[in-house]
């Protein structure tokens, strides 16, 4: 496994891939990798011939009073779990290399950007839309994988690729969760003894939701409260940001809930944002 | 030569020449195609192997009180044009495949597209920009021309292609010129017999400021004031939208020429606004 961490680099890699007729799958991520990550690493792997893992802390996507620079880097630990899951390449650029002096340019989503995360990070998109951009930029790849744990990301990313051309095919993965259901999160890390099992609650209380809309009950707002309060109740030391019960595809807010929706999640820790969601699915949809 | 009415099909042309070992060059247009733009076609038709012209009237570049629906547009004499100088595609996509419902993307230089244009055409350069990153998704070109009759434009497109690691070589190419040393541009064929001599005013202001330059005069202001009066004497149906002498690179306004500037000016006239500029060299640089 090659490490690139300038632009012409992974591109001389990826182009002597391309010319032995390989083509390019791309995970990208900001390291810090858990199972989720290599869930994504292990789908991209099995479906192209040269997988790159990227892994950059993106400073843009974080709040003025987020968690840059408290945000979990283990280099050594990311490196050898890419090379184990048969990635071939990772590209980890320096913030001097993504953003020199003189960088000028913003890639925005509107409207998907505005509701659930977007209302309580503002600007945060934006960080994600441009780096992601600037990563296919860089790499070229055929395909890339986005998990669905960042819901949101996923709908905004396949917008922009949409939107602007972007030659990429994005593909999802599913969340993948620790024993008690805790959506795998890079932040989940920082949770503390007491905050730890009060976590659990975000996917308890949307997989309670998931239940009851299987089971018939309709009224997204009536679904939207039992979640609040499953969280409230199990979850004490968390601050709710939303809940919220949208459409899949336009992120819109539904009141019946008469085909499939996503339940979306955001809770507040003292020492992490959390962030989760769930498909209900009416019966027989 | 194929025309492309759809990004399916202009890349199943590139890719077709890609696989032949064809290296793609582009050249983005609005039509209404004259000798300027044949000099962009022929500078990329000499420097590369498919060569692919688009023509694409942009709503999003052009403001509401603007002149979309008047842009000159000479289907028939710009296919005929192309296929003469050797275009092997032309790529005219409809504004619906370009734009298609829920389209929510905007790629945005700051700074560089504050000034000149950017302050009397607010939007125009968000409109450029994105689509200018659509059109090298939808085609993949390996470069594509510009000229520099549009200045500003050339200088945020390398920003942009810079800052999203797009992997397309921007080059440009002088401009061309009327006899009577007018820029030739699309908007010079709505022109009337009154104004149309008068549109000459602008090129013959910036020439003698270029000797003025050269002679030694270095006081940015008193140069601009020349090219002012110069443009008022000769042009009295023009408003002038400005006249500055600006870096080359970041388009700040100099204090002194004591390295090459560019003197850049815009003047509307009742039947079009047109812009020109030229670099200004002082004695021994």
């Amino acid at each position: 496994m090659k490490v690139a961490r300038t632009v012409e680099e992974i591109r001389a890699l990826v182009a002597q891939a391309r010319a032995a007729g390989a083509r390019i799958g791309m995970v990208p991520t900001m390291g810090a990798l858990h199972a989720g990550h290599y869930s994504l690493i292990d789908a991209a792997r099995s479906a192209g011939d040269f997988l790159v893992v990227s892994i950059f802390v993106n400073p843009t996507q974080f709040g003025p009073n987020e968690d840059y620079r408290t945000y979990p880097r283990t280099w050594e630990a990311d490196c050898g779990g890419c090379e184990a899951h048969g990635a071939d390449a990772v590209f980890a650029p320096t913030p001097e290399v993504m953003y020199p002096e003189g960088f000028a340019t913003t890639v925005h989503v509107s409207g998907l950007t505005e509701v659930l995360c977007g209302r309580y990070r503002p600007g945060h998109f934006d960080g994600v839309c441009t780096v992601v951009a600037k990563l296919f930029g860089a790499v070229g790849p055929d395909a890339a994988w986005f998990g669905r744990k960042d819901y949101q990301q996923l709908v905004v990313i396949r917008r922009m690729v949409a939107d602007l051309n972007l030659p990429v095919r994005i593909e999802e993965v599913p969340i993948v969760r620790e024993p008690d259901g805790l959506a795998m999160s890079s932040r989940n890390a920082r949770l503390d003894r007491r905050e730890r099992p009060q976590a659990a609650a975000l996917s308890r209380a949307l997989r309670e939701a998931q239940v009851r809309v299987a089971q018939g009950a309709c009224g997204a707002q009536e679904v939207a409260d039992e979640i609040r309060t499953g969280i409230e109740t199990d979850a004490p030391l968390g601050d709710i940001d939303y809940v919220e019960i949208v459409d899949p595809a336009t992120l819109a807010g539904v009141e019946r809930i008469d085909r499939p929706a996503v339940a979306a999640v955001a809770v507040r820790f003292p020492s992490a944002r959390l962030i989760d969601n769930m498909l209900l699915t009416p019966p027989g949809r």
